[in-house]
């Protein structure tokens, strides 16, 4: 359990799942597996208990670039959270591969990548600069679901024992 | 042809190809196949004959919810169609991968999930909650080709007999 | 070296790696290898020397639809930098796979395929029509980092060979 070891040094723990908003269906799952490839859904930030947090709209106006950095780390937590849940142990991720990062971004806000750190930031920091390597992208959407910040949806390489 | 079945079951076909407007050149297939894996092209909403529907626009204001949920639904018979095209028999998909839906949003409108719903409950109703389940998201892009309200790009995993 | 000599015989030469703006810390590499896929991260348009070209900002007001095509094309010869520092040999690409190609997409701009396909037309007149195919969607964006008139990020399956 070396990754779960790492979170607790860095006095980090793993929000609850999403609580979805009254009256939204998400009929997917967070994390689809095939084979070894783990392929994970959009996530966004959460709090401890799994609501959201209470930074939400247009990064550039609504939320700074200092707090949305926070929401792309906070949302590396959501993911590692539903990954946990899905694998058993964080350890049976082997290699980062595909981070594709998304912004809500206020008109004229260009520093996605800036704030998509957040997140790359600390897969680097829990999995090292080789498994925790990945391609990626970071860009402005225009809206994004409930008002989040970011939105990030990525690949992993897993072992194949279960 | 046990999809084919479920299709005529629930009344539905599947639309002919896109017809392009003139002038435009799309030089990509709608779907490549490497291996197993099926890479399916960005799909938008099509009549029987492949012309675009009347619904065009910005979900939100130009196009209504309800109206941009049966574009996505829409979209997933457009994919199941090039799909059928490239593979011959929609019963070679063994698993739905995933999806990613992406929703041609009015300033403000935050529900491109509930759009994008149309296409992840058609797949689940036609391939079942194992086989059809997908990684997804669903994000509000800024603008969309052809003023289409919803479009859709996706990964199946498909069997290798040919 | 095929694709090389190709390169030569069209008159086109690989740019420099990008140089990025002061300040900005991109954590990720350009390619990341899985086994026999390489994932491509998002990529722009670059100078020989590898910094920002002249034409930038939102595709329909600051930049022209040509002028963006040709942007998507030397979006193009950025990737291929990329791919042969990584890969040493270009003609390790067995298969361009999928090219999902962003737009800064000014209001009502709806020709993102007709921008991409500067991309597009590249990579088929390199390596023809079988091994050059891939999967496309081409969007407009909200914002893109840099002000960059287009992004594109693929994959690409590679020989094993090392």
């Amino acid at each position: 359990m070396l990754i779960e070891k790492r979170l607790a040094e860095l006095g980090l723990e793993l929000p609850e799942p999403m609580k979805l908003p009254s009256g939204v269906d998400l009929p997917f799952p967070w994390i689809r597996v095939i084979g070894t490839r783990a392929f994970i859904s959009g996530h966004g930030p959460l709090l401890a208990d799994g609501s959201l947090p209470p930074e939400l709209g247009k990064v550039g106006t609504d939320v700074t670039l200092a707090q949305a950095y926070e929401a792309a780390r906070s949302t590396a937590l959501s993911m590692l959270s539903s990954l946990r849940r899905e694998l058993g142990d964080l350890d049976r991720i082997k290699a980062w591969v595909r981070v594709f990062g998304m912004v809500n971004a206020a008109p004229g806000f260009t520093q996605a990548p800036t704030v998509i750190n957040g997140f790359s930031d600390l897969i680097l920091e829990l999995w090292g600069g080789e498994a925790g390597s990945h391609a990626r992208s970071a860009v402005g959407l225009a809206e994004l679901p409930f008002l989040i910040p970011v939105e990030i949806e990525a690949e992993v390489l897993i072992d194949s024992a279960e």
